[in-house]
């Protein structure tokens, strides 16, 4: 069972910077984790939060809840929020970030994740494909 | 009609280290800045959050409500809320960014604006006034 | 009469890393405050929230609830939150700043605080006895 | 009584980079201003030169020649002149910095200024709005 | 027809610190992405190299030699070959960069990517998945 | 039995910067501590000197001395001796460090100490007081 | 028609630091760039001065005055004016950077050149000829 | 005799970038270079190669098979190859850089060569151009 | 035969920030200086300019016109101006760098010169008296 | 009566790199010192120590030694020793601090001072001179 | 038995910067290894490239080729090529580096070595004898 | 004749941290050193201390003592002491640093050495055998 996380400003998908994020929404990008989850045998539950408290307390519940791996985006918060460092790092579930566009090549303050350091791995620039990608490695590392 | 934002600790305004922000409250401000959209023959909107999130949504929220401009004293997330400046640069109403206090004349880590990039315009220094200008463009820009 | 706070994260005291915070979880830190504050006679409030907007409100208000004195360890926030700077900074109430583990023993960017230049002093590796030290203090200082 | 200071370049207005700084000249900014002064009851006396000597002379002679208030556009000067933020900082009239465009969002120079610590205050990114913004300003807090 | 590129040292797989990199050795990398691009019904080349140099080059060629991605995991080379960098950005076919381990959890030189910028996006810290998903991304991207 | 040692200027307390260090002398400090070792029931011996050579021998013989625990305000050597970090790590006794002031709300240098990481923990702002809490963490510690 | 424009301290040629720049004077180096612009077959202003606002409306009138390029030698300013940065950036001559000695073999600050970025290009260590170059540049480029 | 070595990616001229580097050929440019030295009356013999390793070895024997200069166009490596700086140094035949794009109007860590300091010169932004005055000086240099 | 130059701001000696540059005026300063050579039996030349240009100028000259010391107070050009230091290494007369004020005491940029390192030496916070000393100091040099 | 202390190595002037600091001994130093007291009517007495916490000492019993003023150069401890920063700022005695030669012109760590900030002001560069400079300064201060 | 690995411009001794490397060669450098081999009953085996892949491969054999212990002189990779610290970490044979100058008396560049942590130690600046004392290190170590 | 001198907490060897720098004690480090002596036909002699001036003396007085090579591994100082780097670059004996551990491979601030530049040259991570091979090269240096 898996745990899709978005960070602030990820409701706005569809409607902010379509040249950089695309033009589907957050309600899109949910219903094809939702059919990737199916295709993965696994069940998927998508939450989206902009409040920086809510994300690591559902990120402290995961394990409680049942989740065997945890897929986030956490949008800007990836380049200050050293609380959701703590919140990954304090805790078991397996965590893969994700980013949609490519961080590395826009302003330079994207450059710096302060959280990949304590997930599994990370996927930018790859669209929503990312999600997918990182389902699929959670559903090998955790099925096994 | 715009709308006006303070952030966090601007409801400590007239009780919060007065020597740098006068004695005057957030609600004397909230009312002068009615009166002044009354002299611009606009509608003013006042509101006030602690929480990054909550002002992350009321600037999602902004265009759909009607609003043709935003007013926005960030307090210190100003310096650190790279959440806040994507919720300015994925809308499309126009962002004036106003500080009651010189920032520039104190700590150093008050001169760096993270969210000013996004914005059209900044003003700080010039006391509650500064919020009167910020209408005074937003009006002029917004309403040729 | 003292105001405990724990930033984010800390209501995984016990679950996170405990061998760095040790296995005692937040109940057990908060009935010790409250035991401590019997012995050292005066009323212990202990608070724990993963918001940073709800941090802020509870320093807000901690003089007209009549507290004398806030302990806070603001969990990772320390390292980035100029809003809760602000908001110790913008109240009369003295505050101490606590970290159960050497905060200077561990990753770069734990070594810098942005609070506590404005509290009254810092207590960082002592363990739960941080908060205790942190108490006396604060009875000794408001008491006379 | 007001002085009104433009920098090295501002000679250019209309001829340089219009995408930035528009295609009106100096020769309108400053009937703009003069106008603005008629309608705040004030005298304007409009400045510019390229020498940074030039404007150091014109703010020490500011208070015996009458003014009341100084509104400067620094221009390139603001990044480098100490010598001009000496001057500033030497007198008693009360200076406000304003840049027509949108200092923050251009060249990782443009974002500090050495001046603005010893003015009243910055507007930037509002055009020649700001211009009249500061005057107004300047005249509020004089005038009274 | 995909191109799998693999830099310096990575012919030491499952030699190399394999508590980092595994005990799978470089042939049983290639045979995985061979059957892979079965499974994607496309045709891949691997190619390893420990010279500059030569990645270069089978970089520029692989236009022309008919390749439609490049999946490459540049080693070290990452970390400072600013002529990798040119060589990705002159040329049309779409690149992805992948590492096998979390290079954001190890030592800081290994954070800085200059290639990243240049490519689509990046995968890290997944093992050998991540070649797989660089794969599916850039037969998806590039088969429609 | 415990070892309070007082690095360079200490022995100036009282007369040097009274307005940050109080007017109370070393000896008054020491006779305190003396009194707060009674109170553990634990023998206390103070010493205080200006030469970093002489402290580092202190700290090399203190476990050989019988001391469980050892008390040091390292003055101005915080910033700079990171011979005081070896001579500290290198021995099996533990240490607090202890500042009178908040030193980080003085000069950015004294935001930074070289010998902390390799302390238990570290006290600072807390006058005096500082040192008794030092002393019952440490009995508290040793003394099970 | 050229303009060639020398900066601060270059009328000292020949007598300053000879070592560093040879012994052939600023009158020496006009009539060799004069002659050079009979050769091809173009007219050739020389002008030198030690005040930035001199050069700087020496560049805004360039166009006016007929000149089709400019070759300017900045000395010092090279490296802090960004008032010069923006005189040339503002106009349309194009213009072309030239240094008589290698700034790059030289102390650190001359390593940084604020000015190159809005010139054509930058010619530096050649001596002299680097001015024949930067016209002969300047006279194909414009010629055609 | 004039030794023109062109480093990392240069043969992909023409194909390259050409917003940036134009649309003619490496084997175009290396004709241009040969007219021009019969125009100056001198052999000219062009190498490119993508190998740091090479470009070494090329200007470690340029001495002896009596090369009187050297142009050389780094690439890339100028922004980090000590190697190339070394090989440089190390030998007494006179070294011109060049590079056909303005380099400071670039990304940032193309504003610095590490090559630079021990060549006699530099030419950048002047296209092909560069390679013809970087020729014009080593003759007039070398034939004196 | 000893020339005095005093730099931006200068002028405003009594009038600008009294209680860091006292209450005597540039005049004042001027007769002292006069006096003090008087006494040193020489003759001294005090001369002030609030422009960059203007100083390199007399400095270039001062050989020629017979001065055999100078005496310069660079104001805040000490911080910036690269040119002025060049017009120092670029003539024979030796010079000292005094300052009224103690820079190191100040703001963090008037801790740098960048002229400093081609004076004799620099005399900072005596007050007028550095003057003197300066003097003294080129007298003897010279005069032996 | 004013003190005079050298510091580490300057024992060694005559002997070390006498290019630097020139062939006159400490002795003869120290003889000049008192020469010059003698015209200046007052006791000086001079001394040197290799051990910052003998430094430390004397300029805290200098008060009570019946010291008017300090002389002081702290040698290499210049630009580390927070403490003898401390010990000057801990006592009332005016300071002045000297350098023989011009540091500012000598290798980047001796630019920085981390004791002239609270010291009345510096002389660099003057030589022995340098010394007699600052006992004037202190006696006209002091004997006022 | 010793592997003796010279990196990029070693095959240039004698040749090149004999001021800074001597006027011996690298054959007589061979040479004398050889013999020091013979002396410590070992077989040597000298090998030289000027391409970092070249030096990375000889690395990654060495084990298999029966070598107990490599000497390096990297040349300037040192200072860049983290591709060659990857083939140090990567392999299981003792490693020593050295560096026939003293680098850390040389360009600021030189200072700093990639490669040093994850070599069993450096020697600097002893001359050919650093590759005599790295082969009686790795000799004594391997041999017992 | 030769000198060893072992700096600040070099007396703890064998005690302190025996994984970084084994379990023999500096008492047989100095019979080790005075044995190589013997076989070198040398004197030697060993001195420690934990104070900066007695090493600073030490060094002082090493030419008139006789001794013609210095071995010196300055602990902890060697990162900071500017004072040591005076003291060693103001006589004429030779010297040689030496590290017993690999300090590249540890904390950040062991990578810096602010004597070596001014030593012959540097050995570190090669344990007691690095003061071996200083004395070898030293006697070698020197005999001839």
């Amino acid at each position: 069972m898996l745990l899709i996380l978005n960070g602030p400003n990820l409701n706005r998908l569809g409607k902010r910077e379509p040249g950089v994020y695309g033009t589907l929404t957050l309600e899109e990008l949910e219903r094809q984790c939702e059919l990737w989850g199916s295709e993965l045998s696994t069940t998927v539950t998508c939450r989206q939060s902009n409040f920086e408290g809510q994300l690591l307390e559902w990120i402290h519940d995961a394990e409680e809840h049942g989740f065997s791996g945890i897929v986030i985006n956490p949008g800007a918060l990836t380049h200050y929020s050293y609380a959701l460092r703590d919140a990954i790092a304090g805790q078991n579930v397996p965590v893969v970030e994700v980013h949609i566009s490519n961080v590395d090549a826009r302003e330079e303050f994207r450059h710096k994740s302060v959280t990949a350091a304590v997930c599994k791995g990370k996927i930018s620039g790859l669209g929503f494909a990312g999600y997918r990608f990182a389902m699929e490695y959670l559903i090998e590392e955790v099925g096994q």
